[in-house]
């Protein structure tokens, strides 16, 4: 899971998703009440399978010789609430965060959209960092929805996953669309995709498409 | 054929046109009714020549160890209608994928999409995945077309070409003059050129342009 | 100089000034009424030294395997008539080109741009490529003006410099200061810069800046 | 020092915030009247240590075989007027600059905008090159301010840190918010940020982020 873990920041820096060591990723270790995630303020290029940080569901330290990353309160809560979440990631990546700035959701206008995130991108509360607030609001938020992503208000994302690459791959998706349909909208009103057409690409994308399992 | 199709997967790596597996090629296996497709769900670090599926024109699996790309009924569906066509690509790039979430042509107001596209790039109908739906959109709104790029509503872009090589740089070229034409939209309105001028540059830029054969 | 030509193309596609094959350098032969071009329709990743051609001030192919670039003419036109340039450069670059597809000229409101163009950059005619009117465009435009590129409406960009590597760094500072300005009026208007300042600018970044000669 | 501030311009290239040889870093040499920089008009690929300059803090070449930056002025004022500052960075990065050249300061709309810079990125007054009126637009407009950035009109950025890193990962910061909030503001207004939740996660970032000293 350490290396897991290490290797999947690799596919932040590669889609542009951080700048310097803005943005993590944790994933639970299987069978235990445990998580491994990225040490904090510490650059992609240094992280290691051994630099790697292990933590109990209630974010405290088990082993490790850094301490973890600060956004660990967060990740933390949500393994505790969400039984069937095995990798969070966080991003401040930029057209996510722009309208995580405005809180507003980003609305389900492309079928890869409705593939991934079964309709509409979410907003989650201002929170400040710190105690149980942030991931208070990504559970709220997330809980009962489709969407493996939420754009925390003027912050930026969490994406949830049955394991890290699931999550690594929400928080790419998440940027790709945010930034399409970001883009679409500057120069007008996207069309809308009918609520039952979004209900079928999504059944059909987390149920047929890949090699095995959809997600 | 196989070779040549895994190789072209890089160049949609290379210009931006795809996030995670997103995006894929196919090629018409030339004498033979086949055509080489990729895998789906498979990363383009992990596609190798031996990855890569074969199928009927029908869209069924003739050879390989993976099951094809999701978008293989619409590969299919246009191999067979459109016997001069030997490759298709389709991506969700950026700025095309923004043209099509508005429904809106792009209109030629740059002199290399005169060249590659010979007017506006059309807009094809929306369709859902799982049926012939795709491929009748894009048949039905690129033939008697000159351009080699049609924009499915509120999905992404399909390419066609002589060859996957072809289909891949109308891919490219689509994004490039998408993107364009959005940025010079964005502060005023582009400066529209002849229908007889577009005319001439398309004439030449297929009959002139390279070493040899235009396209 | 065919090595220097050749090597200069990557300069293009570090900076993300072209797409597929659609740019190209050349470079005066000091002492000789010669000129090295890139050939026509060849891959960036494909240009050696011995695939470059040497073409005559009309144009005509002198040397090398190849056809030349489809822009020569205009290449050639440009060295006939302007001795003391000894390097062009044409792109389609994005933010560049999207001006020009306005007919727009960029307004100097950066001190980068005082510096590298003295003043604003240039619009040129709308002008069919396939006989002398883009050169002549590029001509009277960029005649006795101190910017070194010129938009060519609907079309891209040409700049000229004492040597090829001036005129690709003329390429680069000109998609750099059309993007910036761009985003600079997306939300409002820039302040202008007084022509006295662009003057003073201008004239010690041509006359100091740098290790000996200044561009 | 010299290995340390040859090797972080390779930051400037890796996050984009530099074209050509637009930008420079320095750092104060540890107990010396001194500090080390860029020299003019080198390529970032060319640099090495040995290549760096040696200047004393009224921006005399001191030490190296090369002419030093064109900002040398501009450093050496502010390493003789803030005492506390170990490092000293400039770049023309395009979000930035488009603040700048509308002169407008970066609201602080962003949580990473309060942990890194306390509060709005100020705007700076428009200056010559060639004498002190840079860095004492630098001075004036940081002096007793939170922000380690400074947008200076139509011109760029001028950042500071303890240290020569410190102030490289506020550039790369600074560009990164000043996009992110002009990509927000592109469709509508940004939710505002309370004060007292600013002070609260500038305070924690400043003392709590990170394995040891939060900067």
């Amino acid at each position: 899971m350490r290396t897991t873990v290490a290797s999947l920041h690799a596919e932040l820096v590669r889609y542009g998703l951080v700048a310097w060591t803005a943005g993590n990723v944790s994933g639970r270790v299987p069978g235990e009440d445990l998580f491994v995630i990225k040490p904090s303020g510490v650059s992609y290029d240094e992280l290691t399978p051994e630099s790697m940080v292990v933590c109990d569901l209630d974010g405290n330290l088990v082993e490790g010789d850094h301490a973890p990353s600060s956004d660990t309160a967060a990740h933390a809560y949500v393994y505790r609430h969400m039984p069937h979440v095995g990798g969070v990631v966080h991003t401040h990546s930029t057209y996510a965060s722009a309208w995580a700035a405005r809180g507003e959701p980003i609305p389900c206008v492309l079928t890869a959209m409705a593939d991934e995130f079964g309709g509409d991108i979410p907003v989650g509360p201002f929170a400040l960092i710190g105690d149980d607030s942030i991931g208070q609001g990504i559970v709220a938020t997330l809980d009962g929805h489709r969407s493996p992503a939420v754009l925390m208000r003027n912050h930026g994302v969490f994406t949830i996953g049955k394991d890290p690459k699931a999550a690594v791959k929400a928080a790419v998706m998440c940027e790709d669309v945010a930034r399409t349909v970001h883009v679409a909208r500057q120069l007008g009103e996207p069309l809308p995709i009918k609520p039952e057409h979004i209900d079928r690409l999504y059944d059909r994308y987390q149920n047929v498409y890949g090699q095995r399992s959809p997600r």
